[in-house]
């Protein structure tokens, strides 16, 4: 039987708040086993811009990368953010190691071809080097990657964190059983967007499908839970969304998604 | 025998300039054999920090890194300038992998002990991590470090990379044969600051004393070749200062040091 390896990815509203991002870290390093973590971006990128004095373009809630921007969420997500976090796991004895998609070619993009939108340096994922992401678990360091890709032609891109996370479970579900964990601020999949009661604990794809059809899940989490079944359906053995409380085993913080 | 690895420092005004930095990076590439790339900052940190309406603090020529100059040099060192350089030596089939000290928990600092100055976040380094560097290395990784440490309580420190450059290749002459090059502005060590054809091909530490005894060394050399005649005195085999074309081999380009 192939060794539990378990991919957590938290949202950016986590990363926005200092004391919920610390009690995550605590719960993620205490956690046993070989573990991932992928980050998002959360606000500083599009604050530190505005202080800059350029306003990021935003399409559909997607990020349009200029060469501006490439430069500030590199600056941000692979260096601020990313950095930070490896320095408090360190503290809390979890031995991390941050990475890019750069680092180690972990994960090589494409630039997002034009179709009727040019969103600049956006990446879309060609492969994760699981190989390399392996050998970094089996010298007992714990991965911390960023949404940050590269072309192997000497670009770096800016790519969708959720994508990320369910790309890396994907292709390490070849070498182990992956458990994938989407963390954000809400207690998982909910009919009512401000209602945490509305919780859906057991979301399978037909009732997915059902809801969406009735609008009646938040046009936000499509993409995320569009991530989630491609992932159940490329192997990863189980697949969660859920707030920073499900690392704590609350049942009444997540939704298990099923196929 | 042990094994050859090369560690080679480049300066900011060796990442300031766009032609120059890729120039060397194609030369670093092309370099057989285990290496490791030690960088600088550059002013990039410093014009940032204008931008965002904050002026750094320098004390002879070093930083006072406050809270906000941690982010800054954070950002743009471990971020920007790190991942830039790890993404153009992918392209050219170097598989770097970017570091910072706390990352894999590579470089152990400690904040520098306030006397007359209170530098702020800076880090006199503690213990470089020679086993987790080999490990990568043997990965077949080639380590490109940046100027931020660690303090294993959570915060990230601002060193000096010729520094780091000095202890990470004293820390790797227990498992390797060293070379240490320092590439920078100019080709070696220089009586006259501003001629070239001063160069000193060969640098012992008499010679060294005698010429700082006149005033005859730029002040700003010093604490690179007090550098320098550290690690010589610690077994790194090879001490080398020169302008980046020292890796093509051209003969009046470097100043060798020796004890």
């Amino acid at each position: 039987m192939a060794i539990e390896l378990k991919v957590i990815k938290i949202g950016g509203n986590v990363i926005d708040n200092p004391a919920m991002l610390d009690s995550f870290l605590k719960d993620f390093a205490s956690l046993e086993g070989p573990k991932i973590l992928v980050h998002g971006g959360g606000k500083k990128a599009t604050e530190l811009s505005h202080k800059m004095g350029f306003t990021p373009q935003m399409v559909d809630g997607r990020r349009i990368t200029t060469d501006q921007d490439i430069e500030m969420v590199t600056m941000v997500y692979a260096g601020l953010i990313n950095k930070s976090i490896v320095a408090k796991l360190q503290n809390l004895n979890t031995n991390a190691i941050g990475l890019s998609g750069a680092d180690g070619n972990a994960i090589l993009a494409s630039r997002r071809p034009v179709k009727t939108i040019d969103y600049g340096w956006v990446g879309d994922i060609e492969k994760v080097n699981a190989t390399f992401i392996k050998a970094q678990i089996e010298n007992g360091l714990c991965p911390v990657l960023c949404a940050i890709t590269h072309d192997n032609a000497g670009h770096l891109l800016n790519t969708n964190a959720d994508t990320i996370a369910s790309e890396v479970a994907v292709a390490m579900s070849d070498l182990y059983d992956v458990s994938l964990i989407y963390c954000f601020e809400k207690p998982g999949v909910l009919t009512e967007v401000e209602d945490d009661n509305s919780l859906i604990r057991n979301l399978n794809e037909e009732f997915y499908a059902e809801l969406k059809s009735k609008s009646a899940i938040h046009s936000g989490m499509i993409p995320k839970l569009d991530n989630c079944y491609n992932a159940l359906k490329k192997n990863v053995r189980k697949v969660i969304i859920g707030s920073p409380d499900v690392l704590k085993k609350d049942y009444n913080t997540f939704t298990t998604l099923s196929l």
